[in-house]
């Protein structure tokens, strides 16, 4: 039986899941774009229509308005719509609505990020138990298929580790997560995904898991130089990310945990210039002429909209993780990573390449509930299912999978291409 | 006769006013200070008692709130407080407003910049005739006493002209403005005065008087380092500023007016981001959430209020006027200039000296009203009057004047105090 899915969310990400939803209906019955903007749904589906992608007859694909802060509202359109896959790319601070709504109906979830609270900073490490992990047991009573930061990172960095743990070491001891963007959008300041979430994610402590320690350090205090395949040499900064806090407790024996982000100069000096002065300030403040305004709102205005910026993007972004243990009583150090093309996702469905590898893993991880093999029953975060089928069904949609050996020999590597 | 003395306006320079015209209840009877936030008028008033000042027997001083865009209620006020002088150190949006409720009453008018349109950007040069110039026939006809542009610069910069051309120059060819601030604040960033007008002003173009040509640059694309007295070597950017318009009328056979201020590399950049990202944007966006906001008010929200400055400041200011012509037949070149020090003005008078510069001037041109030295029955600029019993004003209220001669010998220079 094909199934129905629900996509809440039209941003960059909700557009690439719409196209490689659209571009599956051997899968899918029907897709619902919904947003509570339905004129953002809407262009959406014509830049799907406009591709003529064939899809299989009775294939349906349409929108729907909803507030997604609104429970009762997202049970009424799951029903509505007859939704057995909720894929939720929509803002973080609604995921435990959306899963809430999941719940209560029996739909499948998925989202690509931890949930957060608005009001909330620098929240003490780990803190994944926070929010989703609470409903764990609910989702075991209720049979309800739960997948947790199913995007790439969290999502297919996970599977890498999944993967290192079963394929590949008898034992792991270092995770590091490495995300650099290689590409040039040709704007003076721009985010790639929201600027709301992106630019106080990169303004919170940098949180990890280190020699078995949980510790916290200013953000963009700790930096490395990595010399990735393909994209070269990067700077790279310790972020907190939602991924160490799963990997740090899924992945047995493991002692070090963190995630490093590439930054520019340029970029980090126009972040400094927007934190020193306030403008990412998420609380309200009023002008000297009496309104309300929250800063970070204004800036968010007066950047692009993240989902502009594919037609000129050029390069590649190259995200990977750095996994280092023991094989046979050897030291043993992978990097498995993918490598991704700008101008090669914005000639596939219109995207750039970061949207392109957040929005094509939930899409992945929905076929694969579909098809049963990740249909648990149960909440999972993606490091606990089988990376095999996933690396597959990416493969199938335009993102490989491939392994950088340092371990080969000493001072030489060993490249392979593991899914293409 | 004593006068009555309306001041409008209670930010950073409008307590200095109140200040100063509290310290001189000898020639003022009474002094009005509004706003359309009366609070800060009380807190301005407050901050003055504080200090004790010995006053004349019978001096008022009190508040007002009025609209300074609605003439009518400037009228009202005007006639209901017994004004005979009303300085005006409001926003500059303003400034024919007040002008015009000074010509309906016959109340004598001083203001320290020119009129602009709030939705006018980058006006065609020369432009003081656009607004105040207008109403020059309609002042003499009335007999109303207008003082245009006396703050420092325009205003005491203005006067260093008047002065030079009468006492020391035969011909005076070319002026340039400097204008530099070797202070402190300790903030990240942060504008010395209103950023909604400062910040506005920076990123206009820059315009001037050449070789008798009016010219026009991108902000910030012409620089050049001058060695101060007492402050040193700073750089300097060209920029467009009032007086290069009324001085290029007023001064016989000048060629060249410039003006130039002084921006370290950290401010140049900060600017470089606020103006890139949109943030000096004086109209409305939109943002995600449906918020009407202008970013420059949000911008402004944020930053330090200038009047907050005062405490923390270090360093001084150097504004001077630099003169080149000829007297007996010999080339000349001097620097007329003032060093002013945040911490002597903030001992004196709670003010930082880039406030206390612009605050001193009006006030030193009241008294000349109340005077008679410049009570003329007509719309003038500083330049068109008498220097001397302007400088000895200023000087009496801590605000010297020096002379730097750079034609003594070549390649030596010599310096004498004028007033202090």
């Amino acid at each position: 039986m094909k199934k129905n899915v629900l996509i809440i969310g039209a941003g960059a990400v909700g557009a690439v899941v719409a196209h490689k939803c659209a571009q599956s209906s051997d899968v899918f019955a029907s897709v619902c774009l919904a947003s509570k903007n339905v004129a953002k749904c809407d262009a959406i589906i014509d830049s799907v229509n406009k591709k003529n992608y064939q899809t299989v007859a009775g294939f349906q694909f349409y929108s729907r308005e909803v507030n997604a802060y609104n429970t009762e509202d997202l049970v009424t359109l799951i029903r509505s719509t007859e939704t057995q896959i909720v894929i939720n790319v929509c803002t973080v601070f609604v995921n435990m609505n959306i899963l809430g709504a999941c719940l209560e109906t029996g739909a499948a979830y998925i989202d690509t990020a931890v949930h957060e609270d608005y009001s909330v900073m620098n929240a003490p490490y780990p803190w994944y138990a926070n929010y989703e992990w609470k409903k764990r047991e609910l989702c075991k009573e209720k049979g309800v298929t739960a997948i947790l930061g199913s995007g790439f990172d969290p999502g297919v960095v996970n599977a890498y580790c999944a993967y290192a743990q079963k394929y590949e070491f008898d034992s792991i001891e270092s995770i590091d997560i490495m995300d650099v963007n290689d590409g040039d959008h040709g704007h003076y300041f721009s985010t790639n995904f929201d600027p709301e979430i992106n630019l106080r994610e990169i303004i919170e402590d940098a949180g990890c898991l280190e020699d078995g320690q949980w510790r916290t350090y200013p953000h963009h205090s700790r930096s490395m130089k990595y010399d990735f395949p393909e994209v070269g040499e990067h700077k790279l900064y310790l972020m907190g990310h939602d991924e160490v806090h799963s990997l740090s407790k899924n992945i047995p024996g493991v002692k070090t945990v963190r995630f490093w982000m590439g930054f520019g100069d340029h970029y980090l000096k126009c972040l400094e210039v927007f934190e020193k002065v306030g403008l990412l300030n998420h609380e309200t403040v009023t002008t000297n002429n009496g309104e309300k305004v929250v800063p970070l709102h204004t800036l968010k205005a007066c950047l692009p909209d993240p989902a502009s910026l594919a037609p000129k993007y050029k390069g590649k972004t190259c995200i990977g993780t750095l996994i280092k243990g023991k094989r046979d009583g050897q030291d043993k150090e992978l990097l498995v990573y993918n490598i991704c093309d700008h101008e090669v996702t914005y000639a596939d469905i219109d995207s750039q390449a970061i949207a392109f590898t957040a929005g094509v893993p939930p899409v992945a991880a929905a076929k694969l509930i579909a098809s049963g093999d990740w249909d648990l029953k149960a909440m999972v975060n993606v490091e606990e299912l089988d990376p095999i089928p996933f690396f597959e069904r990416l493969a199938e949609m335009g993102i490989s999978t491939e392994i950088h050996d340092l371990s080969a020999n000493k001072g030489s590597s060993s490249n392979r291409v593991l899914y293409a």
